[in-house]
């Protein structure tokens, strides 16, 4: 048996590191475009926000490691180009520009994802940074230093955004953000986003919110970014707007695709090909609430997947339950945590929500450093169940939604959560979980 | 309608308060011995850490917003002693020597726990202390101030004796703790226990643990704790060895008694008799994990027993899930945190247990700061159930339990629990949770 997988990082190490585990006599293979594998993505602006840190501190496991203790096979530097399904055979090109291909058995594709770039003019001008991978992050951090940058704009508020921006103000660089569209955290709803808009602008960050982006043009030894309130100054630019998958070459080699041109899989992970798989941000995912088709990139589901993959190229038979969308992010000093669909997903896919938005507190009553947390809980008004929750808080909102998110894998309703047996005691939270204040509100308006 | 409820502190007045709200008109008698009602009781230990913080400050509602703002007719210093089910009487005796007696339509027996104290010499010294009420708080405050405590023992090791810990340890008094029998505690298993163990005696508190206490003697201006080990000298001792139910009125009305002579309620909180409800830490409860009855006396049943009894004299059927046994408290720098059952209560239960231990991060790889969770976590062979799970860690203990909380809810399998959602960013955690990690551990044995 000869599996390949194109692609070294969560999803496609994982699958790797699993199928050798499975069967140590697999010839196992691992395409890789770049010269960086298992790193952690999420840890970037982290490491950004302290000039003297190496990038190559996110690495979790060396090549060498992958290649010497587990005898994989892994080629870096080589990327894949095309995949014949018929004659069970990858293309490719090294970096040295030499042509290869390669035979399979069972394929992997983990493409990940790429960063969405507007294709508007000058967000090709040096200075204009995504953060995807590795060597974007590497790209970055050299730049921030080689160019002294003391000001830079983020085109977009998402939460690597939101992140960044945070990482840069640890550098006291001075950072705007800017986005189109109304609000701030749409999804969050406007109570829970305010607190986090008002919490991001006392850190002295500058919003244009509502405020569309049409160029980028080059200004002195700067940038200007020419936007509907005028321009903009920086230093250097972030383009932080959102995460494509890299499917073109499935797409070109006759695989389905799916939601935003993600690779569709199904519970197994394969593709509509019985000998390729995909798994990771290029591919799609149920989502658990809807038990619909959705793409939500994020870095457990690539690992789960990579691991699912490896055991049912083997004849296993691991079906993955899908996704919930369950997310944290901190920025400065609050945790935002969501889980779920919000009322407009909901809506879209044919509940009749409702929500309420709840302020608690993260400790007892008259206990000393309470700060106060903030729910929003979304249920459906037709079968009681509970659809989604986010939270927004200094501390204890993070894990918190892990509760929430448990519910909707067994699509609890409103009625049955508000009745779990959640923890208290004072250091930790007010009798009553926020989320169970939440639920017991959201039931009454459920009726 | 005249509702009648004995006892003034969460339970009793949950309910009191609630069926205020339920129907204005109800005539709605609250019975309550001592003179404080609506309290913080799991604050103590927190305010006893400050001496200038007056034991008041843990008064949620005054007695008077009770009475003038919400119509209920709240009358302390009376403490009822027989119920006679046939008339729908109770009968008492105030603080002045007074009898009284009072008729009901619907009677609500909130009368709590009392701290047990073993039948030794000298547990009656002045000086010897347990902590259950708020008149035990303001006695012990009381008598550390009178008598310059700087050295206490502790008779027992459960989570108020280690809250008391702290807190003593925070006034910078020397603490030994004692108790009989083996391991330090016992039910979080040996490694977790370990870990807790290890911090507190860095704290400088003396354990002695499989010691067994004979009695208690004057010795000078202070105390002599007699025991296996010789004498404990010290000018406080707190007993903190558990709680029983108080039961004894309702036991002596032909109440029905359940686990550990708790009164015996179903699922609405009715007691044997028509007419009389018990809730709080003097009823039973349904155990989610094992469907049997049990006693768990915590603070969130006993409020949303109340309000489920507000609703049920008036002709409702809400029918309360159940307690999973999820609890949580702070020692030191240390979360401790459980759910459902550990592996003996499984085993008595008629499970067939299987436990996993593993040690995981409370933050990312590379993310500054992290530190040791530890995650206990125990299924059952025959269904592959999720029993339980408990953690310790200095951060994302206490919330992270309450995903698995909600999965005892639902019964869910180990298997299924292993497949959710949980949220991810590096500050929060790996990118699997310790939870997930304990999961597919617990599933490999499972098998």
């Amino acid at each position: 048996m000869k599996f390949l997988v194109i692609g070294g990082d969560a999803a496609g190490m994982s699958a790797a590191s699993k199928a050798k585990r499975n069967d140590s006599s697999m010839t196992v293979t691992v395409l890789e475009r770049s010269h960086d594998v298992s790193y952690s993505a999420c840890g970037m602006p982290y490491n950004i926000a302290v000039p003297e840190r190496a990038i190559e501190d996110l690495v979790v496991r060396q090549a060498r490691v992958f290649r010497e203790k587990q005898g994989i096979d892994l080629i870096t530097g080589h990327e894949a180009t095309a995949i014949d399904p018929a004659k069970k055979r990858v293309f490719g090109t090294t970096d040295q520009g030499v042509s290869f291909e390669m035979a399979y058995d069972k394929l992997l594709i983990a493409t990940g994802g790429s960063a969405i770039v507007p294709d508007l003019p000058g967000f090709d001008l040096p200075g204009v940074m995504v953060l995807k991978n590795l060597d974007d992050g590497r790209r970055l951090k050299a730049y921030m230093a080689a160019n002294g940058v003391r000001r830079v704009v983020i085109v977009g508020m998402g939460y690597i955004g939101l992140e960044m921006c945070e990482a840069l103000a640890e550098r006291s660089v001075a950072v705007e953000m800017i986005k189109p569209g109304k609000g701030f955290l749409p999804w969050l709803g406007e109570p829970l986003s305010d607190v986090v808009q008002q919490e991001v602008a006392s850190k002295g960050v500058k919003l244009h919110i509502g405020c569309e982006v049409h160029r980028i043009e080059k200004r002195g030894p700067g940038l200007a970014v020419i936007c509907d309130l005028g321009q903009l100054e920086a230093d250097m630019v972030l383009v932080a707007i959102g995460l494509s998958p890299n499917s073109d070459m499935a797409g070109a080699a006759g695989l389905g695709l799916s939601v935003k041109n993600s690779i569709a899989v199904d519970r197994t992970l394969k593709t509509s090909d019985d000998h390729i798989y995909a798994a990771g941000d290029c591919a799609d995912a149920y989502h658990v609430v809807t038990g619909e088709k959705t793409f939500i990139p994020l870095a457990l589901r690539a690992n789960r997947a990579g691991w699912a993959v490896a055991d049912n190229i083997l004849g296993a038979r691991v079906e993955l339950d899908g996704v919930a969308g369950t997310a944290v992010f901190k920025v400065f000093d609050l945790e935002v945590a969501r889980t779920g669909l919000f009322p407009k997903e909901a809506q879209q896919a044919g509940f009749d929500p409702v929500e309420v938005v709840i302020e608690s507190r993260s400790r007892a009553h008259a206990h000393p450093g309470a700060t106060p947390i903030h729910v929003r809980m979304i249920g459906d008004r037709k079968t009681g169940r509970l659809l989604g929750a986010q939270m927004v808080g200094k501390e204890g909102a993070a894990h918190r939604i892990n509760a929430a998110a448990v519910a909707l894998h067994t699509r609890m309703t409103v009625a049955s959560f508000s009745q779990t047996d959640l923890a208290y005691a004072p250091p930790f939270g007010p009798v009553w979980d926020p989320l169970l204040t939440a639920a017991t509100q959201l039931l009454k308006k459920i009726g």
